[in-house]
């Protein structure tokens, strides 16, 4: 029998935890909500028990898992196994690798939930087999990630993909990092669902109200559209166009056969959101590509990038 | 007697060549103007007669050059040895490399002009010893060019490095490339000098007609600094500001341990060009680097970055 790997992908929100085969075949999985306000050690009993529940489901004992994988929301220290700081969980400093595998027995490999969602798609999804490709998450903020040669490019410093933090409105409205003009503040979830609050007259607000929703998700987004929606039809094809001025930005210096463009507005609109941000792209290439070597698409693992990809993190190792 | 190489820089208006050992120490050189509206076949005699100067300036024989590396202003293909297309010196598809290698017999290898300074600095210059690197050139355009694990990144197509062309204020002044809102427009020394020429109270207009400089070369921007131009200053600062963004948006996305900033303006002021730019990109990284980790510093070959690299790529080959 060829060996399995657990990956969690620990959001703000919500866990998802799967066991897959090797080639990234989900065999079981489970989630569910993380408790607002928890401690750090609850929420690793928690994420404990979604991946005995996710082996359950498989059919494997939690003995027979090779490695385990976490993508969280936040900074990490991967070396040292560390969640530097995830203010959506309210961690500073938990060293979940090391407290996990005490509980669990095997050895447990943390990536950034971006990166890792990235590493996912690469792995078993979208951009499969490319050499060289670059992710663009698109969800409360814009997340990126490079991959060089086949592998994720960390840079020199572990930061490299900040790509939601380049410049490109000098004059734009001020990012959650505290600077102006970045494609965060203007084409993230975030930054749409701004926009629309600014418009009362979208039915935007009427379907959260209806929904009891206090956030415009991607799910909300597609109904406001589904409707027909003039405010939201604009406030996304505003975000697109942004979008896809940083995708020709990164096509230009970076040259990659391929951008991917996930998180949870890319995996709900799919094809509807990512070709307008494809075709402003390629108004920006400087060489031309007429025929479209360089794929512009959404990414294909749905719920299950981050959790894939911590799959294969795991098989990989730190 | 250890191996030697000739480098040529092939720009626009002149011929730099000379001859290096692998070190890159010059032991000889010679430069000259290129003609204007010269054929290719007259124009490679020079490069070759300017080989054969640096060669006898060297005290070496052409028949001990190990191989022959060249820098061309314009588009190449360097696995053809063809200079696709090079405006300013009216070039379309020549074969310079099988042409000069039947001259002078040691095999001749073809790089982009601004790429190949990029190796030279990398090689022998200010990036000696970098793993990871960027290059941005400041001159009629701004070009660019990625070092990865010590080496030239090419990117998916060869395209890699095109970071003139980043959109960072898109209701900026038309580029070259015919796009609005690339970085070259609105910060290359051709970009200052339509600036410039905005301003008939500027020092500068003054200076190149006593000089009989049709252009604002980097010696007319400096001896207009020197005597204190505000139009100059204010339009350098400028530039420098846009080029900051550009370089804070490279270091957020690549997070390289270094870019260098080379080209005429960068070689003629220094620290004084690049200070200013390195002070507005720190204003700009997201992840911190209080102890400046990643250095921001001018090229450091001078008039002969592109030769000398030109060199270094005839070591390495195609």
């Amino acid at each position: 029998m060829s060996r399995i790997y657990a990956g969690v992908d620990l959001g703000g929100t919500s866990f998802i935890a799967v066991i897959a085969d090797k080639k990234g075949k989900v065999l079981g999985s489970s989630d569910g909500p993380t408790t607002r306000g928890a401690k750090a050690e609850t929420t690793i009993d928690q994420i404990a028990e979604h991946i005995r529940a996710a082996a359950k489901d498989a059919g494997v004992k939690t003995s027979k898992i090779g490695a385990i994988g976490i993508g969280a929301a936040g900074a990490v220290d991967p070396k040292r196994g560390v969640v530097v700081r995830a203010p959506n969980l309210g961690w500073n400093d938990v060293p979940v690798a090391r407290i996990l595998q005490k509980k669990l027995g095997p050895d447990v490999v943390l990536g950034n939930d971006v990166q890792v969602a990235i590493i996912g798609e690469h792995s078993y999804g979208a951009a499969k087999g490319t050499k060289r490709a670059v992710g663009v998450w698109v969800g409360t903020g814009i997340g990126g990630g490079l991959i060089v040669d086949g592998e994720i490019d960390k840079g020199f410093r572990g930061a490299a993909g900040e790509i939601g933090h380049m410049m490109i409105k000098e004059d734009g409205p001020t990012c959650s990092c505290g600077r102006k003009g970045c494609v965060e503040a203007l084409a993230s979830r975030s930054a749409m669902e701004r926009d629309v609050r600014a418009r009362p007259n979208s039915a935007v607000l009427k379907i959260m109200k209806e929904r009891g929703k206090d956030r415009m998700t991607s799910s909300v987004i597609e109904q406001a559209l589904d409707a027909g929606d003039p405010v939201m039809k604009e406030v996304l094809a505003r975000a697109q166009h942004y979008l896809g001025l940083l995708t020709g930005n990164i096509v230009n210096m970076f040259d990659p056969e391929m951008v991917v463009i996930g998180g949870g507005v890319a995996q709900r609109l799919k094809k509807k959101f990512v070709e307008p941000i494809a075709e402003v792209a390629r108004t920006r290439f400087l060489r031309p590509d007429p025929h479209n070597r360089i794929r512009i698409e959404h990414a294909t693992l749905g719920d299950y990038s981050g959790a894939l990809g911590a799959c294969a993190l795991a098989r990989q190792g730190v």
